[in-house]
């Protein structure tokens, strides 16, 4: 079925370069991306939605976030960080044994994700099996695909609250793959991170990962006190990625949150095995973890997305994580007495948007011969400019300003799934 | 008239320590704080305001923003600082020679604030003295108080767009003092900063302040190449603040905007004479001015209170400056290396609130006497939490997660001016 989308396109099919077509059509078949023109080509008569003076973006990628930590949004955020997990963490993950309690949430969560323009999600479950299930049959039900992992974690727990055995995590896990069956939302490995796994979980992940094919998701060199662990935990590593590495984990495609105090060999690791950096802003100021040098990352040719990383990260919409990471790269350039560069509002958004859908596959930007991910948004309610403005400084205050109500459509793997 | 509001209250008398009365009442006579208490007295029967469940919170003072770039708020933040004024600032706050237009844009910023709970402001117009009357008006009808200043600025304008001769300066702002007829809204004299204001015009304000009773408003210390541009232009002066000093502009209750990089020297005469720092967090990064050491500026004993400065800052709310503020402070840690300590939730809420308040002569927190500054917050749409939340949490959460929709209503000068 054909279809064409009529409005004023931007979107970033080149890291700092907005491409933008003003009151263009977005050319559909069956959902997938046929092409970007500026006239209605032939045989889309009566088939335009029309979208008038709004714009169109490309929707946006979520590569990182913990669902079951989400009912502690903006809380215990003047605790340290173990005690912060202690206190509220590891609590909080717990209560997702209540099958009831879960659905509710989860159900909030995608919906909140789908209409703040959010249609692809990495995303962290809790180690229940049962309550990962759910997660995955709410977020398909709202139309947000992706990948979600059941959490492994046989070490360094919360004893008698959240815990499971070596052998629990390796059964629970492949109890839980042969229990999803869903279209859009995928599974994905997720040791905790090293602290948080034995080395023969870890081994037995590497080999499985192996065996089925399937991605892998952790975290890596959020801060100074974690790193310190890892090296006394692992006096085998010189480096903590290495901890990953000797269990095959370390590979194409493996998602790492954080890296904000990885050095230029653990850098150097990740560009040799297209290993993705997920870069966390919020979070990392939150926990005062540190600034990750982002723009140095993307001079050195790594591939970064970025995530929410609720809830150390206290923003859920990703227009507010991009400015986030904006503002956060003009904190790195502070630090770096102003000798480094600033990311861009055009960069910014490439991040949040085709840096993180390439990894699903997608091609940059709107590219012809993908199911579109976009959103639709109206910023007519904005307060009024002193003169018309330009569609790329529409699309900057849109990314400043915008709140949920603004988006009054969201398109997800082709198909319609927010319109208001 | 005796009335009573009954909810959670929550305020911040003293620095870093919140004051919460669960479902209590907060006592007023005729607008003005008569108490707070647990149980209602006898004489308030029939009078109470039930807020249930709700919070009862001070309402936010902002104390530092431009009015007239209220139109540019999240535009043009990838440009530097100069080429930002030139681009966008002066060519926006010229457009308020247009009296229609000024009336629109003042209204729509009154409105704004007031529905997020600003009640108190001090606030830059533009030169122009009618849109600046245009502007006290439309607060003054919203229920916003506070001081509002024509900017004077004899020097380095941008020419032909937005410029006055030292006699337009002196004139205008005579003219303007006389038409100021307002009750909640006063003048404050607004010398734009040194680079733009001759010595004339400066040591003329200095005499006028004196005479006539009034405060000042200004910027100190914002960034490296403003300093830079004062030392040139003032070599007479050791340092910035001296070239307000020599004036007669260095004085009680003379405001302050950023100090970012203020030195101990600088930051001394600032405490010897009572001189108030704003600080604007969102701002000093978008700009990427500078990290302020607000922490220690606080151990030092100085008088540090919170600004929006829209529209270098692109937030508005001052829920959002508040938590702005506390992750800026985190940041100022990692930058200290983890040496010094960040803002806690109660502190960011005390220098939004309180600090600012105490500008207009209120006392500390609910303070009995004081005429009514509150709003009240509906948290009943957040995420269910996992178990019923304190008030401070619930409090702390409020801080990161309000939005405009949940504040259901606001008192400003003893008067309920929002309610929904």
């Amino acid at each position: 079925m054909k279809e064409a989308l009529k409005g004023n396109i931007v979107h970033a099919p080149v890291l700092g370069e907005l491409s933008i077509v003003e009151r263009g059509y977005l050319l559909l078949e069956d959902g997938v991306i046929a092409g970007i023109e500026q006239t209605l080509p032939q045989g889309y008569d009566g088939v335009v939605r029309d979208y008038g003076e709004r714009l169109i973006l490309q929707s946006f990628a979520d590569m990182h976030l913990h669902a079951p930590q989400y009912p502690m949004l903006g809380m215990g955020m003047d605790l340290p960080l173990m005690e912060w997990l202690q206190r509220y963490t590891f609590r909080t993950e717990a209560r997702f044994a209540d099958l009831a309690y879960a659905r509710r949430i989860y159900r909030r969560l995608a919906s909140d994700l789908i209409t703040n323009g959010t249609t692809r999600v990495c995303m962290f479950s809790s180690l229940h099996t049962e309550a990962t299930w759910i997660l995955m049959e709410e977020l398909e039900k709202a139309g947000v695909t992706g990948y979600v992992g059941k959490v492994n974690m046989d070490r360094n727990g919360a004893p008698g609250i959240l815990e499971e055995t070596t052998e629990e995590s390796e059964r629970e896990t492949l109890r839980w793959l042969e229990g999803c069956h869903f279209e859009h939302i995928k599974p994905i490995l997720t040791p905790r991170f090293t602290p948080s796994c034995s080395d023969e979980l870890m081994g037995w992940l590497g080999q499985l990962a192996e065996e089925r094919g399937l991605y892998v998701q952790s975290h890596l060199s959020e801060s100074a006190g974690e790193i310190e662990l890892v090296a006394r935990l692992h006096p085998e590593c010189q480096r903590y990625w290495q901890t990953y590495e000797k269990h095959g984990l370390w590979k194409d495609h493996t998602l790492m949150a954080h890296c904000v105090h990885s050095d230029a060999v653990e850098r150097q690791a990740m560009k040799d095995h297209n290993v993705v950096v997920v870069h966390c802003a919020d979070s990392n100021i939150n926990i005062s973890s540190g600034i990750c040098p982002v723009k140095k990352m993307l001079q050195e040719g790594l591939w970064v997305t970025l995530g929410s990383d609720i809830a150390g990260g206290a923003q859920l919409p990703m227009y507010r994580v991009i400015t986030t990471t904006i503002r956060t790269s003009k904190v790195r350039q502070i630090m770096d007495d102003w000798k480094t560069d600033f990311l861009t509002v055009a960069e910014g958004y490439y991040l949040g948007t085709t840096a993180g859908h390439r990894y699903f596959g997608a091609g940059a930007g709107f590219a012809v011969g993908d199911p579109l991910h976009a959103v639709v948004l109206d910023d007519s309610d904005f307060v009024e400019a002193t003169r018309p403005l330009s569609v790329a400084e529409r699309f900057e205050r849109a990314m400043y300003m915008t709140h949920r109500h603004n988006i009054t459509a969201v398109w997800s793997e082709g198909r319609c799934v927010v319109e208001r």
